[in-house]
């Protein structure tokens, strides 16, 4: 069934404890196209880039399934740059450069032949930017999930409400559904934002795993614990484009296949942070996959036996 | 199968942003007596008190199925007290007072009537009076589990690295296991702390759930998701209590067993932190705990669909 991804497609640099990139390949965009293609082969991509972005990167992508008819190339621009070091728990970082670059003023345009899009994915971008997508689209995707971030409560709020009223699932972390919310408990939480348009809520909460919530269900899926952690960037990102691609692999928005979904997710994400950027997300097989489901299978499954 | 249950019995005074209490019963044995009798119905504690602890306290264990042959009770004593502080987070406190009064000089004996246990709950104290109650046992038990905490590894490391040699599962939280194996991942501080003498390590996570390794198994049990934390004191206790209660109910220490027991500690930590103090482990019935740990299979359970 056919993805469309909108999220940024830009250059990182990132230092960890365990050692440091040049500009690699990054962006939320190329996070959630990867973690998708490795679940289904259709994906569009809407996103900018510079023509400073290498080919090699461009054919990373289209080897991947990933349509780059809807990625814009700004002759003589420069594509969207983060930096950032870890620190040594590997839960809090510095971002030492944000350049946004042709991020700044990207309009995002919709191809026509991506039109009959059933799955949306909008990756955090300004809010206003990610309903010019939706308002392109002439029929409603079937399932359309959404990322943000808390700068875009601070400085976007309006736009945002806006924006999350035409949305099925809102994925956040638990900062965000905090500050977003209001509330300090995470059901209380999610209670408040399912009254702000989003039919369903993920609150993902890192290496503490995540939680789905609709109106009358929740659903936990654990973070897979890993012996060593190299690099979280994109883990989110990755996490986003595993459930998506599940859901548009699968085709079913039931909440017991987005519990599904979530497990993949969650697999897409474990496998991601245990290499550099986005390298563990290339080149995986099924095999590899199906294995790693199964790790989440046998972490938290248990056949209850009444006391 | 008969449960021997060692641990302080004391006073605690509590202030959170929803109250505060005057002097109530605490203590970690208390907790874990309280949180195990829900389980299973024959306790045997060991444990300390002054003569100002009043009968009400007493006939409120001796209610709970718990035997009180090995408390002590030191005239003209005053029993231990706590008095802490939540935050506005529930997370972290400040301890306003720690008077450790007949604790201080507890030397723990064991009942000849204690002696045939099966099953032995060493919570939180001095490592070395948790050995003695072990040397004091005539056979070996079918399982000793213990807690301990930070405190201990400062300034008694060489006693604690003795006395858990003695025993079969570790139960202390991430930050202890962290200290504990001077090792960041959890996955590398149990590798490391299983060699150390426990055949089963348990680190709690609070409100992240909780994980169980021995050497080639891992499983996660997630905690429940509330809508309002009112008082954290004796979750720990109570979770530790309620996992030793369901074994010694089961007598049945197979890994598969101990997911189902972490399940029901789980699901009495949660009751637990509803209330103010020992409030809400009283008075539970068979339908309420049951209904509890269907909420945690809910939450966890999915059935997977290959992508």
């Amino acid at each position: 069934m056919s993805l469309l991804v909108v999220g940024s497609v830009a250059f990182d640099a990132i230092e960890t404890p365990f050692g440091k990139t040049d500009k690699i390949i990054g962006g939320a965009g190329t996070y959630i196209c990867l973690a998708a293609s490795n679940l289904t082969d259709s994906i569009n991509v809407v996103s900018v880039v510079g023509s400073d972005f290498p080919d090699s990167y461009l054919q990373l992508l289209k080897d991947h399934h990933v349509n780059l008819d809807g990625l814009q190339i700004i002759k003589g621009g420069k594509s969207f740059f983060w930096a950032g070091k870890y620190h040594n728990d590997m839960n809090t970082r510095d971002t030492l450069a944000t350049e946004l670059n042709v991020l700044a003023d990207f309009d995002p345009i919709v191809p026509e032949s991506y039109k009959n899009c059933k799955y949306l994915m909008l990756g955090n971008l300004t809010p206003s930017v990610q309903r010019r997508v939706i308002e392109q689209l002439p029929n409603s995707p079937k399932l359309i999930a959404m990322d943000t971030m808390n700068y875009w409560m601070d400085s976007a709020w309006d736009d945002l409400m806006e924006t999350i009223k035409l949305i099925d699932v809102l994925i956040i972390n638990d900062e965000e559904a905090r500050q977003m919310s209001n509330e300090y408990s995470l059901v209380r939480a999610a209670q408040k934002i399912l009254t702000m348009g989003p039919k369903y809520l993920i609150i993902k909460k890192g290496e503490h795993g995540a939680l789905l919530f609709d109106k009358t269900n929740v659903f936990f899926a654990p973070a897979l614990p890993l012996e060593e952690v190299f690099d979280p960037t994109g883990a989110g990102d990755t996490f986003a484009g595993g459930f998506i691609g599940f859901l548009a692999k699968t085709d079913d928005i039931s909440f017991e296949n987005m519990k599904n979904a979530i497990i993949y997710g969650s697999a897409m994400a474990s496998f991601a942070v245990q290499k550099f950027g986005t390298d563990a997300l290339v080149g995986l097989t099924q095999k590899e996959i199906n294995d790693r489901v199964q790790l989440f299978v046998d972490l938290v499954q248990f056949d209850i036996n009444r006391a």
